[in-house]
């Protein structure tokens, strides 16, 4: 049955406890809402970084993310459930939105802390961006 | 059956749109996890009012927070869910966090805007301030 307003949850992941919380709570939602799940990872191309390479860094990311996000995706498999995996660059709150209207999602379930954490002085707390500024629900779990 | 994350669930309520989604969400949560509802209206005190006698406007909010939380009741009876109600004087910020607290809830659930719109220049948004602050989590309903 799909009939609610969750038939599709976007999970930004960082690799991160409180993402992996976020991502179970997903997980309960797909489990009882029958929701699609997205799990998303954005590399971050906007932090100044001068001690390392560049273009070493972000392949680093770049590889951290598809860790991140086989892992989850090994995970929900085991669950019965098969998400849509996305890696994109660029700024993360940007690309979590451009996502959740791409994807027509209902809902993002973000953690509370940990995403985007290096760049946190930066950025803000992305999840607090994103309950500001997304078109769609939010739920920012603790 | 209740074995999940969602075993008590927190709705804010100002009489807006706004709450009124938050509340049908909540009772989607309610059907599909079993969750209990608690019902929460905060006669915000803090209000610098000069157009009204202060206890007479207090007066006013509170028979307004006591039909809003009657009108939500009576809609949950009728779609076989008991609430508990709640009302309260005092901060809006605090005393949701205080009764999160204090009933042991999973979950807030709060409209994007609406929620002491009347203070809004203030407080901040009240749902932001508690997506920041509150010890459970928050899910902000657009």
């Amino acid at each position: 049955m799909n009939a609610n307003s969750f038939k599709k949850i976007l999970v930004p992941l960082d690799g991160s406890k409180y993402s992996e919380k976020a991502l179970e709570r997903a997980c309960e939602f797909a489990k009882f809402f029958d929701s699609k799940l997205v799990l998303i990872y954005v590399i971050e191309k906007s932090i100044p970084l001068n001690f390392l390479d560049r273009k070493e860094y972000l392949k680093i990311l770049q590889k951290f993310g598809n860790k991140i996000l086989d892992n989850a995706n090994s995970s929900l498999l085991k669950q019965g459930i098969t998400p849509k995996i996305i890696l994109k660059d660029g700024n993360i709150v940007n690309e979590i939105e451009k996502a959740a209207k791409k994807e027509k999602c209902d809902l993002i379930i973000v953690g509370n802390k940990g995403l985007g954490s290096v760049t946190r002085f930066l950025l803000g707390s992305v999840s607090n961006k994103l309950a500001q500024s997304s078109s769609c629900s939010v739920m920012i779990v603790k």
